[in-house]
Order: C-alpha cells, then structure tokens, then sequence
C-alpha cells in the first residue's frame, strides 16, 4: 500500500505516529508561512500542516489533486469536534503531487455555484467524490447484501439468468441486438428474467432470486431508465401469502438494519378495488386519511342534473371532507387536477360553521344542504363512470396531500386482487393486466374460456399484489397459472389461438407438459426502492452512472456511431 | 406452502407425524396392491407408500409429474443408509397430481441412455433436475456469496455499472445495439467494465469489485460464451503486491469454504519470459514439472545442421527429459503436436540403459552421446526461434502431462512481468498486450516515446500478471499507468496521435486531468474459475441456461426474427 492509514481514522491515540496518508486537497488555506490541507479520501478528512520547506509544492497545489503525504500526527491545538479526526493534524515530512488537478469543470462540493444536472453527468466521476455519493454507493451496496444474505438464509439460490434473449412477444419495448452469425437474426436484452424464473421452478430450484439488471427501451421520466436493477424473486409450492411474508420479512430486514425502522407486519392489505375506490389510486399514498365517502345515494334524487345523470348511467359520485376552509384559488388549483384527469372542474361546498358556500351550495336539496353543514370545512365532489371519477379524486386527494404537507412518516402495504384484465382500445379486447401466466383469484376460473365484454374487463380478480410504499409501486407479483386447462381456457379468452400461443410462449407452455409446480413470486424495483428509502428526488440518484432525462449518456458519449465495417459484419443498413 | 416439509428432512423422529410433502415423481414401482414412489425436490428424495385405495391414481401415474401428498411418517422395515430420509417412509391419505408429466424428451436421471448435448440445452429446465446440476447452481451461489462476504470485509462498494455502454475502441468485438431515439447510433454491450472502474477510483470509492457480466461477440470454444461472468476489482494507492495479496486472500477463501483445500500462501510467482523458457506457456501447468533444459550450447558444434543454424539465427535448442522410454507410435503423437505448431516434428534420442536410439542418435559427437547416455529415458529436443520453439515444446510438455496422467492435485500461481506490448502483423507494429493504461515496469519507462521493433516487443515487461490455476489462466490485472507524461509517451508509442486518443480514450483521459490516485486492479473469469474448481468438462456445465457450441439458445430459440414494425422503429434494414 502507498499509505499507512486512511484518511478518517487517525485520531489522538495515534499521536506521535510517523504516518503516510494519500487522497484528495480537498481545501488548501495558507496562513503566514503555512498552509493547511484537508486531505480527503472515502474514509473522511485529516488535515495536513505544510511548513515553509514544502513552499514551493503547496504554493502551486490546486484543489482536487492527489497527494501523498508523509508526516507525524499531533495533537491539534483547536480541536474540530464535528470530524472524526479532528482531535490531530499531520505535520507533513515529505509530499508528492501523484496528480495534479485542472481547473474544475464545476464546483464540486459547492452547492451554491450553480451547476446543471447535464454538466454533473458528464463528470459524474467527479459529482460522485461527494461524500453523499459515496454514502449513496454504500448503502447500495449494504442493501445488497442484506437482502442477498436474506435469501441465503431462506435456502434461496441466486441464479444468473441470460442477457442474450429472445425477443418478448409482449410487454415494453425490447432493446434489440443484432447476432453477427445468424443474419437477420437478433438477441433481445431482457425486460425481466420472468420465463427463466418459471423454467427454474419447473427444474426444481425450488426457490430462486436475482438481483438483476433489466432493460425496456421506453421513454425516460423521472422514474426510469433504460436499464435498472430487479430483485427477482420465485418459489414453488407456495400461495399468495406465502410469497408476502417473504417480502415483508426482505423489507423489514432492510428498512430495521439501514434506516432503524420497525415495520409491523403483516403489512396491511387492500384490494385493488377498495384502494381505487377509497382513495382514488392503485398504489395509494396512505401517509394520510382523506378517503372518499360514496355520496351516491345522495345524489340519486338530487335536483342536480350532472348528479343525477351520472347515478342514472350508473356511475357514482364521491366525495373528500377536509376540515380546511379552501379558497377559491386553492380550488381553482385542484380544478386543474381535475382538468388533467379529463374531468371540466370539481364541486365543492365549503361551511365555515356558519353558513354553506361553494359551486353547487345554491342548488342542493335541504337534505343535502343539512348534510353539509354538520362539520366546518369543504367538500370536494366528484361525478361519473367508476374509474375515471375515482381517479381523478385520487389525483385531487394528492394534491391535497401536498399541499397541507400531509404525506409525513411511512405507509407500506399491499394492493391485492388486481383485474386479470385490463381494456386495451387499440386492440377492442380485454388484455393481461400483468401477464397471461397470472392466476385469476380463485372462484372466478369459471370466467374464463370466452372473450370478454369491455364491460366486465375489470372485474376478475387476478392472484396478483403489488407492493406500495409511500404511494410508489415498489414491487408486484402473482401466483401462476400452472394448472394446463385454466392456461388453455386464458389463451382462449386472449384470442390467442394455439399457433399464436405455441409462437409466443412455446417455451413456458413445452415446459409446464413436463411436471410444473404451482408458483409464484414478485419483483421488485431496486432503484426505486432505494429512491423511496433515501427520498432522493430521482432515480438518478441511486444510481452510479445514470442515462440522462433524454435517454442519452453525456459521460460515454454514448448512443455513438458504429465502425462500418462492423456494421457490414452484421449486415445492417441504417436507413 | 402447499407442503409442511421438504423431501430431504423427515427421520425417524418425525415418526407418526401427519405431514404435507411435495415434489416430483423421481421412480415408481408396482408391487402387488400397493405402489411406492420416490418423491424428489431439491433438498433430497422420500419414499411414498400408496395402498389400494389410491390406486386410481397411481395407475396412471407418470414419472416427473408433480405430485402433493398427505400421510403419516412411519418407520421403514428396510432401512435406505444411503438416503437422508432412509429410516422412513410416508403412508399416503391423500394423493394430488399437481402436474402431470408427458413422456419425456431424455432420460433424465439415467446417463446410460445416449442424448445429445443439444437435447439437453434444449430442455435445459429438465437437465437441471439433475442434483449434480442444483449442486452446480447452489456451489456457484455459495462461492458468489464468499467472494462477496470478503470483498464487504475488505471495506469494498460493489458498483453497478453500466450495461448500456458505448462501442469499445479496442479488444474483441462488441455487441452492438441499435438506438431508436437516436437514429444511426449505437449502444455497445460492455467486454468489461475496465473505464468505469478507471473512473470510479478518480471518484475516489477506493476500493471497488463487481461481480458482472460482460459480453464479446467472439465464435465460442469450449471455455467460451458471448456473455460471461466477471469478478472485477478495482483499488487505489496500491502496487502490484497488494492486488495480489487480496486476489490471494479472496481464492483461499474459496477453496478452503467451498472445497477445504488449504492454499498456502504468497501463491509462487513465475515471469512471463522464465514461464515460457521453462514451461513453454504463459500460464504453465505446474501440477507436474517437466521443466525444459537449455541445450543450446551443447548444439552450437554439433554438426547437425538444423541445430546450428537455429543457435547462429540466434535461436534456442530446447530439450525435454523423460524417465520413460517412449515408443515410435507415442513420439508420432507428440510429433503431430509439433506440426500443429508449424514446426515438422521433434527431434528425440532414447538411452535404454544400454544403447542410444532416437531420429539423431546415430549423428550426435561423442560428447552428446556421453551426455544422452548418463540416464535411462528420452529426450525431446526441438529448435529455432526462441518464442514458437518454447511454445511447441510447451504443447508437447502438456501432451505428456496427459499421457503420463501426471496432471494430479492442484497448481496456483502468478506470472508476472507481462509484456507490455506484442507484435501486431497486421498493424505491422507493436501493440499493447493487455490495454494501453498498463503500466511498463519501473525502469523500463524510459523506452516509451518511439516506435518499437518487432524484435524488441516483447522486451519492455509491464506492471501486468495473470492467476494460473492447474494451466488455466483465472485472473488478470495490471497497476495503470496514471501520470500524464507516461500515457503520452505510451499512446506515442502506439502511433497514436492526439485526436485519435481523444476520440478513443477521451473519458478517461479527460478524467485523469482532475486528480487520479495510483491505481490497480483485477478481473477474474468467474465462470472459468468455477470449472476449474469443479472440473468440469466445459464451461456450459457451470452456467444455469448456457447458449450452444455454436452460439445459439436452444431452449429459447434465440436469436430469432424480429418484428418488422421494431425494425422499421430503430431505422433498420438487414441485407
């Protein structure tokens, strides 16, 4: 080693230590005929005392430099309680300049100077010298390894599945790789290792797990990137429940050992439905109440004509209670909300304990009118078809969240019972919500075998649960269909018939002739975890060296032209 | 779970217990009224009793199907010492296939019955039923888990870099994958991470490792696959001891947890210039010695003229010694060696103890007859340029090794002092031998700046070395070159001129303008090193779903046409 010790772990029971240190002039300040240097590395700071015979070295020393350093540890007379080695100082002996730094292309530890987000990625091997970087790094890892240490501790067996794939005949966008030896022939990278997994319980593995990296060639937003990390997750012979404990213990393991935190498990669960119709989304923010009450029934006959026709076509109407008295431009706001979700505006009625005012006050029926002025606050009310209504409350029920800073503390559980189906317009058919191996709940087998109405799209359960954290899916899983009648009687509901089917899931269904366990299992979105975990502001934060908002890569350079000769090779054109 | 234990935990004291098993039909025997079948799951095998009134069931039942039985545990007559389970057997109440087993494609468990390797990655998920192959899977989990349990220890972060990376300037041939965002580039498949681990100690992390995979578009060989896993390392302000120190560390931790072989170290270092002139390879198998002799100056004078001409040409005359007298017909196999080598064969002489015989006995002086009758065997004896000669006779050195089946217990160790550059006949001049950011020795510094002749190439050692283990090179890593005026006098060297370095190494270049630590590292093959330790016959046995001989996926089909609507999306055409 070029060093003795690192730079954060010299304290004053080393006093008198002749020492070499090596790492980064993270400050330079010179005073009188001296100057002092913060040396920096991973492990933390100590300050070297550089006297007059090393002049001509410390007159020329830049910021960010490496140094290696010789020298003796003393005590220090202004003891900095706040560093881990503030108690000494190394008064420098010898020291080398391993490389000397440019002038900096931003200010790295500065977060005053401004510095674009594309500047910081381009250097990212610069912006990750800061020490909550780093922190970020670590805490990846140690992530990692609890979780993996978790799984071997289940019997779990981690196995690496293949990146060379085929390509998948649903799902995202693949990233296609074109094979040099098989013309007009090309490898996908995976979306996920899902057909793999299934295959590994179909050979016994029993139970499996991956933490792996995944890719879909889909337009970027705040929450993704092309590529991210997945903890896989698989295991025979098991149901729902099963495969919920697992996760519960995995996230309770992590939040206990890196954050502290006592999660109660079992974590709470909700449908599907009851989380829509409650609070408006499938992976509700329950940091906060604010659920909806069904005002249907009131409105039936309500003299309100919008009211009345969205019960008599069969809709709903509900409503949130908020005790705050809203203004006419916080409501104007949420009406904006309501506006993004399709809807023209949002009702309200607002009673400041005294009398009843708002959008539709003028027009309610005493009934209604006696209703609303039970309690001082606003109601906020929404009419129409199910879904769209709710969802767009959900959206109105956020934007409350924020606004009166409601979303404190840390709400995890889990939404259960997803639709088996969802409507997909351009199809004019009814398709897998998740994948057209997932379960549907038991009792509702008999639906199945004949297509479906878009009408009734949504409402057979599915074995599948996704879990939330903070209003963020963090993961989502199912059990499988295993049983080969009920996976006939699904293809058939898709209009997929045996051709088709042999084409785009031969290798599942081959292998499920050979003796297929029942299964099941989830996956999570590493990143993502991470990003709920530390509350960074995006996805780029966790991870080492991220695509940017445009899907490019500033650092490499990269996508980039390709050497014609080897596209020659590969025999492409681009046109 | 659908099951209250595994297959591989019930004894005799869980006798009279009413269990939940569940697993796979391994063999089922008939015998009067009653059947008995082996239930099998990855953690062991139990024998099922099944009496008349399941009969229905087993009549028709297949091997490998699924089954989840209920029964009480009861003492066998006829104790099975060879089963974990042996004391006991289940007596069957209740009986469910789960999933039943069409005739199968191979005899699984039965390597008597003949079937291709291609059958077998074919249904690749019933080969791994095998418990040979779950034990490859558990072992090679179990070693990912040491090594990443020593690198934690070692205060390592494992980085996760990035898959989606730009086309590398050199090395073997990346896989490229077209952008659809950006028409007409490309993103490139990583051959290793060697960049971002540059840069991840210019962001000071220190102490790096991953465990990764990397991707070549090379035609597969026996130990070869497009994608392969890589333990890649990574660490700062160290020299070449250090790194081996820690790959040592991290290789003993493997054996001796995994195998409990107990490796002594330092682990022997050999350099690359005496294992060659010793051995004839640059990763010698030292499981045996067979060690060359230098006879050159005994050729010098020695009227045979092919001998003299090679010494005058500045050549070697190399010999090998064998106890053994070997025949005509085992000299024309080790003759066939030498062909492959381009050489026409070996020269030999063989003393019985009484008379010399052998291609060149009769034409020897009286001084060498002296000299080949001292001891009973044979001499092998080749000459010419000293590189293709040892080379040759290191071919033949191994032919003997296997021969003589002298390739017993276990030989790791180092060969250091890498050549920095090698011949390129293409190029018509030198070119690095590993990558342009090894370091040359310390002393040889002064050699860089101008071309090199193609006879002094291989004379500048480097800072490089490879782990060897039983003729198998594992690992390799260098100590960078980290000053500025040395990379330049490198890439000089090389005949590369400034634009071209921009163009082709500008991210690190770049990177080392702002403070880079002295830094080192090593990659191991961890597919490689997994066949080795398990002896495996071919690198595809210590992979989960390995492509074929020809670089194709049998069991997925890949790679396969893509949709034309995709082709047409990335601006793609096939010729």
């Amino acid at each position: 080693m070029l060093r003795t010790h690192t730079c954060g772990e010299l304290t004053k029971k080393d006093e008198g230590k002749e020492v070499v240190l090596a790492g980064w002039a993270h400050n330079i300040r010179k005073f009188g005929k001296k100057a002092f240097v913060d040396l920096r590395d991973r492990y933390g700071i100590t300050q070297l005392v550089l006297d007059e015979k090393l002049k001509d070295i410390y007159d020329s020393l830049t910021k960010e430099s490496v140094l290696i350093v010789s020298g003796k540890v003393e005590k220090r007379k202004d003891i900095n309680p706040e560093m881990q080695t503030g108690e000494i100082e190394i008064m420098a002996n010898t020291l080398v300049v391993a490389s000397k730094a440019e002038r900096l292309p931003f200010e790295i530890f500065n977060p005053s100077v401004e510095s674009t987000e594309e500047t910081r990625l381009k250097y990212r091997y610069l912006d990750l010298r800061r020490g909550e970087m780093q922190r970020m790094l670590e805490f990846r890892f140690r992530a990692e390894m609890i979780i993996r240490n978790y799984f071997q501790m289940k019997e779990f067996v981690e196995v690496e599945t293949p990146q060379l794939s085929k390509p998948t005949p649903e799902g995202a966008r693949d990233f296609l790789i074109p094979s040099r030896v098989i013309k007009k022939n090309f490898w996908a990278l995976p979306q996920s290792p899902q057909q793999y997994k299934q295959l590994l319980m179909v050979a016994g593995i029993d139970k499996y797990f991956q933490i792996v990296r995944c890719f879909r060639d889909e337009d970027l937003r705040k929450d993704r990137q092309y590529e991210f990390t997945q903890i896989d997750v698989e295991m025979s012979f098991v149901d729902e429940n099963d495969v919920m404990a697992l996760a519960e213990g995995m996230t309770s393991v992590l939040y206990s050992q890196l954050l502290g935190i006592k999660l109660d498990k079992p974590f709470p669960k909700i449908t599907w439905h009851d989380a829509l119709d409650k609070y408006g989304s499938d992976k509700p923010d329950l940091r906060f109440e604010l659920s909806f009450v069904d005002v249907t029934t009131d409105f039936e006959d309500s003299g309100l004509r919008i009211f009345e026709a969205a019960v008599k076509g069969g809709g709903v109407v509900k409503a949130i209670f908020l005790r705050e008295l809203l203004t006419r431009s916080e409501i104007k706001k949420l009406e904006d909300v309501a506006k993004t979700h399709g809807f023209p505006g949002v009702a309200w009625v607002k009673y400041d304990g005294d009398e009843l005012s708002g959008s539709i006050a003028s027009k309610l029926t005493d009934n209604l009118k006696q209703k609303f002025s039970k309690k001082k606050g606003t109601t906020l009310i929404m009419a129409g078809e199910w879904l769209p209504t709710v969802l767009a409350l959900g959206g109105i029920r956020l934007a409350l969240g924020d606004k009166f800073n409601l979303k404190k503390g840390l709400s995890v559980l889990w939404v259960t019972e997803f639709p088996l189906f969802e409507w997909s317009e351009t199809l004019k058919s009814a398709t897998p919500m998740h994948h057209p191996f997932t379960s549907p709940l038991k009792g509702f087998e008999a639906h199945l075998g004949e297509k479906i109405s878009k009408e009734d799209t949504l409402n057979i359960p599915s074995r599948a649960y996704d879990i939330v954290i903070n209003g963020v899916e963090i993961g989502g899983g199912s059990i499988r269909i295993t049983d080969h009648e009920l996976q006939e009687k699904m293809l058939k509901t898709l209009g997929i018939n045996k051709t088709v089917a042999q084409e785009k899931f031969g290798m599942l269904l081959d292998a499920f002739k050979y003796g297929v366990p029942p299964h099941g299992g989830i996956a999570f979105g590493f990143d993502r975890l991470l990003q709920v975990m530390l509350q960074t502001d995006s996805i780029r934060d966790v991870i080492a060296f991220p695509k940017n908002k445009s899907g490019r890569a500033p650092m490499e350079d990269a996508p980039s032209k390709a050497d014609k000769e080897a596209l020659k090779e590969l025999g492409l054109r681009c046109k």
